[in-house]
């Protein structure tokens, strides 16, 4: 298996759990700057049967490829047996997991559909951390005392990705719903802010349903949102999914982003929207759960639900 | 006359233009800290037939003080012979300018409501610059490599300005409509980032109008808008009110608040909004426009338009 | 027992590895931000048979209290027992640690004295982080984009401890020789910049022997450097005392100030210096080694070397 | 003639004042990243009998070419006819300026050699802003709270320029003496800090003259200073060249570099070095003083001192 993390993460290892992966298993890095390489890359290992987990965004829209925050939509590897049969394999497969933003954003708004019924309209500004733009990333002198309004495709990103991500694997685990019948409307501005790690995202939703729930009911679901992963028991699972915090200036990227070694989400200042329903501040770990840690816990349960039990087949084995 | 300009000033002084202010005129500073005092020091002048502008927060919401943002609404000084007549006095009166987030926005608002008619619904997100909080202000250690969610009382203060600000002076100049028959929803969420100066604003708009005007129409309209303290020749106006941006990455903070002295407001990515209709950003200079140029132009409007011809009363004279 | 540690360790805490001291210690933090009451809260701790180890300055020049290092001079905690007869107590005492950048500085001047003779001549210019000074401390708009080239008092702490740390303890441990027969000259210039944590220092020493050690010679002995509180099993003690970087460009605050939990001292860049023989690059951690770390190792010292073995007197029991 | 000014100066352009230099002069920019394409630019321009001002390192060292700060040695200009005929050249040559630390650091240092005699020791230590890195420069995830210790070839560029520019023309204007009878050694420790401009150096300095001058005689001496270029009526000259500061904590690079545009050196701190003389605060601007002001400078030294009043050759002239 290849646990294939892009760039940034050399300081975000820390910050990792040293894994329970079997002893086959190796978490490697790509380190091609060139996303066209690590596109190739990426399928000529799923072509030798070996299963990629990928945190690059080639494979993210493709209709057979699951896209996972594994916090919320871990089920949808189930459409890998459907992949594999596309592409005539028998044990390869590409599972993808979200952009750093996306991921912060999905988690609580999974957890608010799952209790109150669909979100339709979602408007979010990020302030994202520098090292989501990977090393060498951004010259000093573009970002000191600065903030920067634009980040290239990520808006975009972020708008296609959650209809995906926030949608079922249906017909039988063959297809992605997308959200077709209950579009929810994603409308992001995404910023480059001066800070390491941790991208702060403010959100307001609408809920279809009227009345919306109040900012109480709101925070008492995010904190005891609990998700698959955990259940299953990968071992790089938050304890916490969401940390809810009181404190009216919380979260804040510095002071929470090393918290459970940043697998979880933080949300703070729930509160009405005048304009939609209610607001409030999401902060994640972009180096962690926004990267290596969700392809890390999407490789964890894969294996705990038997994804990777086929052996290699013979063919493979003989070239090798 | 007394421009009371607080805290923060001390390096935006390099900003201002020299002014032509008339030579019985002094540009002054309250320091105090305690806005309690600066209370009682700015009603004090005024009882004193001293004409004061404030950048302080304590008139802004009082019915008869005018909450002018040189750039959108000089004409609410129409209101000063009300307030004179209310308090008794021939010359004294306070005029007040906005908060530095409010500043900023209120000035393309206004533009696009000149041209297109009421907006209805404004969402904006603030990253705004440390120097919006005075000296000594926030600790270096809160606010590097971070983000801080929130703001005092900032978030109201932009929610209601607005509709002051934007609103009509009405019964032959002696009240405010304050946009009740058309009101204008503002949901505001305020953030902190690590920058010494100009605060940056991603704002969605949706105009009651449908259909909506299109991003081209409105960067021509921004970028061609006027206002009164420029054709009255106020000395420390802008040339140009709105500098709008064409590159994608544009306005940045540090980049753009030295231009105009300041004493403009930035818009750039100006895009069609997928839940409400058009988004933006705005990057203004907290310390410039956002502050004392405000104090400043309000001034030298008012010594223009002939507010400040009243002589002093003799008994006043006597007492000094 | 009180470890009194000021100000800035609210985030340094995560620093510290679970100390294995006796049950009946406290580590405890005085936070009154007026060096005057912390005078007076130590002496009265003090009086009352209470062993302080403080990391507060008041002391530091006291001639019967021990201005301890951990790394470098613990066998000064022998002084105890004068410190005791002089103020008629049978218990309590008061053992101080150093300032955060003198920490630095000594561990490798110790070493080499010990490896080489005595140096006589040192420069050094220090680069502080922002939480050296505390909270508040110094506020963002001083310290943003900027370099303050004064710390009050800092240079002459720095030249002042350094001599009493190097010396010895003499007459029967009933004194420190100050270095008065051989001198040791400190120069000092010392500067404050935009870093969260570690300070760094650039240093240059002149040897008495000629010829002097060469910088392999040097490199050597600082990376083999042990020290009595390792010797003794303190539990906070670093395992490596000063870790020497070969890469040309380290050591760096950021990269290097959490490694043993701050608790060690970096050095690199160790080569000629035209002017003076040997100069080179330290780096410690302000706020562990440099502050609440050196008092829980100095108390740890203590304990293991039987100075809180004396029972409280009966009549401090009674009292209380 | 050519202006020769690398990568960073992009904004520094606006510190520069409108040069009244003759119409036939283009500052021009060579922004080839790599050194060896702007050696042989700038020899090819000087080969075409165009007049070069490089503020490049390529020809520092070179034994006829000047190396000249403009506030220190512009004599040095007159080994040109020396140049010209070693390359058999009659109107092009080409003039360097020092690299940005060394600048700041020779000016004060001059001042003090004019007034008490030699200085033969010198001890420094920079904090360098990131924009003396040029464009892309230093990555932000390097530089953000962090300070970096080494500045490639950045110490032994100091310690070897400041021997030619402190030393004299000799020979009848064909020689530079290069300090051979009375050296000034240097000891230079080269640092980057997050600072966006201004490079602020602690430096120390022994005098060969006993006793030394008091650190009064020294700010006397250093705020008196005036230089040729003033004197000739360059145009971009500072009308001060080295302000000094009382104030205990100045100067800093925010609040400093602009003064002037940037364009003289500031110093501070002066006080008596336990282990050589004095020592002191330097801070200039590394992209005024630094950098391109100190090409423009020497342009207009030269233009006013007739260097390019010799006509193109007609051979060139017919060329193009």
């Amino acid at each position: 298996m290849v646990v294939s993390v892009h760039g940034t993460v050399h300081w975000s290892i820390s910050h990792l759990r040293p894994i329970g992966l079997p002893s086959e298993i190796l978490p490697s890095r790509l380190t091609s700057p060139k996303s066209n390489n690590r596109f190739y890359i990426e399928r000529e290992f799923r072509l030798s049967e070996i299963p990629v987990f990928s945190n690059a965004k080639n494979y993210r829209q493709t209709a057979t490829v699951p896209l996972v925050v594994p916090l919320v939509n871990p089920d949808h590897l189930n459409i890998i047996p459907t992949q594999r049969a596309l592409q005539g394999l028998v044990r390869g497969f590409i599972v993808t997991n979200a952009n750093c933003s996306t991921t912060g954003l999905v988690v609580p708004l999974h957890a608010l559909e799952q209790a109150f019924g669909p979100i339709d309209k979602c408007m979010v500004t990020t302030m994202q951390a520098i090292s989501g733009a990977g090393y060498p990333g951004i010259p000093s002198l573009d970002i000191f005392d600065n903030v920067v309004p634009y980040i290239a495709d990520e808006e975009a990103k972020m708008e296609m990705e959650a209809s995906k991500i926030l949608g079922k694997i249906v017909d039988n685990d063959q297809a992605f719903d997308m959200r077709y019948s209950n579009p929810i409307v994603i409308s992001a501005a995404c910023n480059r802010v001066p800070v390491l790690e941790g991208h702060t995202e403010c959100v307001s939703v609408r809920f279809v349903r009227r009345p919306p729930p109040s900012p109480a009911r709101v925070a008492e679901v995010l904190g005891a949102y609990t998700c698959d992963v955990q259940a299953e028991g990968c071992p790089s699972a938050p304890a916490q999914c969401i940390m809810v915090h009181d404190d009216h200036d919380r979260p804040q990227p510095r002071l929470d982003r090393d918290f459970q070694f940043g697998a979880g989400v933080h949300v703070g200042r729930i509160r009405v929207c005048p304009v939609l329903d209610i607001k409030f501040v999401i902060m994640s770990n972009n180096v962690a759960i926004g990267a290596a840690t969700s392809s890390i816990i999407n490789a964890e349960y894969a294996v705990l639900k038997g994804f990777l039990d086929t052996p290699m087949p013979e063919e493979i084995m003989e070239r090798a």
